[in-house]
C-alpha cells in the first residue's frame, strides 16, 4: 500500500495509489491554523492516513508540507502557514504511525506526480507554479526535480518583482506571490468591490461570466506571465506547469498568462516560447507525488 | 593544443590551455560593431587564433559566443551585441580554420571553467553571475552546467525587476541589467556628475577612494543582491560566484550585495544564506571554458 499525504495551509489530502499510480482511495481533513498546538496538526494528518488505510498494515507514507524541507527529509525548518517550526517530523510520525516516513515539501512531491504521471511526462524539462494561497514551485530539469542545496529550491512566489511592494507575510515585500495567488485574487476583488470573496467565489463567479471576476483573473494571469518570463529567461525550460488552486480558474488565468509571458519574455522571436499548460493531477498532485516517493523509497529499502 | 575565443560584446579574447588548464598563451583583439559586416567579426576571430595558433596546427577550437547558441551548437541565433544573426557560424569557421570547432555561450563556457578550475570547484551547484556591459549567467546544478531546453538558460540580465522599468537593448523595460551592469554603473555616474565616464575609469576610481565612485558601486551591488535573492529562491544554490569585467570593484561591489541578499531572502534565517565570492579565472573565464569544451570533444572524438 502506497500512501501519500499532502498538508497545505488549510487542508490535509491522503491517497493511496496503486502500483501504475491511479489513486484508489482519498481522505481529506482540514488543517489547524499555525496557532494551534504542533499535536493538532499531527493529530489531522493521522486521521487522515488513518481514513486511507482503513485497518490493513501500513508499510510506507510519504508526507508533502507547504514549507521548507531540509536536504536529509527530516525536518521542517519553517513552514509560514504551518505551526512547524525545526521539528523532527518524519521520525516523529514514523514513531506514531508504525511505518516508514518520506518527508519532502509538497511542490517538489507535486513535480514528482507531474513528471511521472502528469503533463510534464514528456517534457524532460519542466517548472511548476503551484498557485493557491501563494506560489509554490518545482524544478525539474533532466528529467529530475532539483531540490536545491538546501531543499529549498522553487520558492518562486518569494521573487520580488515590485521593489517596495505589497508586504508578503514572509516579512519581505514585492513577493511575486503577492501579485499571483489566490490572496491576490482576493484583494484585487476586495479593492474594487469593497468587499470580502474568498478565492473560491470569485473562481465560481469568473467561470460564470462575472465581468469583475474575469477581470481580477487577468490582473493576476498577466503577472503570473510576467513571472514565468523571468524563470523562463534565468532556466529555459521545455514547457511551463501551473497547478494549484487558483488554477481551476483554467483559461481565465492561463490566456493573460501566455499573452504577458510572449510580451515580457527576452528574445522571443529567436527561441521557442515555452507552452503553459495546466497541471494534470490537479490539487492531488502534492499527495500523489508523496506516495511516489514513498513507494520509490521501500522499493530502494526492500 | 586546446584553443579557446572568447566573443564579447567589446573585445576577443583567445587562449591556449594546457593539459592542466593553465593559460599557456593569449590573444587579444576589439569586436567590431553590431552593425559592421559579420566577415569583420570573423576576421577578428580568426586574428586572435592565429595568434595564438602561432604556425602550429589546430585540431580543435572552443568559441564562446555573448549570444543565443542554439543546442545543438551550429548556430548563434541572436546577439545583442554582435553581428550574428540566425548564423551557422560552427560549420562556417571550422571550415576557414581547418579545425573541429565547439560552440557554446559565453556564460555557460564561463560556468565549465568556474566548475572544472575555479570558484564553484567544490560547489556540486552554484550561479554564475557574470557583470560586463550587461548580465550574463550560468547555471551549475549536480556538478552539471544546465543549459535550456533551448541553450538559453542563465539570461539572469533579462529578469524582470521594476515593472514598466529602464528600457533594455533586449527590447523590454525593467531587466535586472538596466541597474545593475557596466552601463548601469555608467548611468549613476552620469546622473549624479553629469557627464560620462566608462566602467573601467568608475572602477579605477571607486578603487582609489573617491565617493560618487563608491557611491555608483554600492547602487549597483545592492541591486545585484536583490536580484540573487530572487534567484536563491528559485534554485537555491550552494554558492553565488559573479564574474565579468564589473566584478574587479570586488568587495566595493560584494559588500553591498551580501548585505542585499541577506535581507531580500525569503526565510533567510531558517536556512544556509549562499555566499557570495568572487570568479576565480576573472574576465579569461569563458575563453578557458571553451577551451575545455574543445578538449572534452576532442577526447570523445579521438
Amino acid at each position: 500500500m502506497y500512501v501519500g499525504v499532502d498538508v497545505g495551509g488549510t487542508k490535509v489530502l491522503a491517497v493511496e495509489i496503486s502500483e501504475t499510480g491511479e489513486v484508489v482511495r482519498i481522505a481529506r481533513d482540514s488543517t489547524p491554523g499555525r496557532g494551534d498546538p504542533v499535536s493538532e496538526l499531527e493529530d489531522a494528518l493521522t486521521r487522515a492516513v488513518e481514513a486511507v488505510r482503513d485497518g490493513r498494515a501500513l508499510t510506507s507514507v510519504g508526507l508533502a508540507a507547504a514549507g521548507l524541507v531540509e536536504p536529509s527529509g527530516e525536518t521542517v525548518r519553517f513552514a509560514p502557514h504551518l505551526p512547524w517550526r525545526e521539528e523532527r517530523v518524519r521520525e516523529r510520525l514514523a514513531a506514531r504511525w508504525g511505518a516508514a516516513v518520506v518527508l519532502d515539501n509538497d511542490a517538489h512531491c507535486a513535480a514528482e506526480a507531474e513528471l511521472a504521471l502528469g503533463a510534464g511526462r514528456d517534457a524532460g524539462s519542466f517548472l511548476l507554479v503551484n498557485i493557491g494561497t501563494g506560489i509554490g514551485g518545482g524544478v525539474v530539469l533532466d528529467g529530475r526535480v532539483w531540490r536545491g542545496a538546501g531543499g529549498m529550491a522553487g520558492e518562486f512566489g518569494h521573487m520580488q518583482v515590485v521593489p517596495d511592494g505589497l508586504a508578503c507575510e514572509c516579512g519581505l515585500r514585492g513577493c511575486w506571490e503577492q501579485y499571483c495567488s489566490g490572496r491576490a485574487l482576493e484583494r484585487v476583488v476586495r479593492v474594487a468591490l469593497g468587499s470580502h470573496l474568498d478565492g473560491a467565489e470569485v473562481t465560481a463567479r469568473a467561470l460564470a461570466g462575472d465581468e469583475l471576476a474575469r477581470q481580477a483573473f487577468t490582473s493576476i494571469g498577466t503577472w503570473l506571465g510576467v513571472g514565468l518570463a523571468s524563470l523562463v529567461a534565468a532556466f529555459d525550460p521545455a514547457l511551463l506547469v501551473v497547478g494549484g488552486g487558483v488554477s481551476t480558474g483554467g483559461d481565465l488565468l492561463l490566456d493573460p498568462a501566455r499573452e504577458a509571458l510572449a510580451r515580457s519574455l527576452m528574445a522571443a522571436s529567436h527561441r521557442t516560447v515555452p507552452q503553459i499548460v495546466p497541471a494534470a493531477l490537479g490539487s492531488a498532485g502534492g499527495a500523489i507525488g508523496a506516495a511516489l516517493l514513498a513507494r520509490r523509497s521501500s522499493a530502494v529499502g526492500g
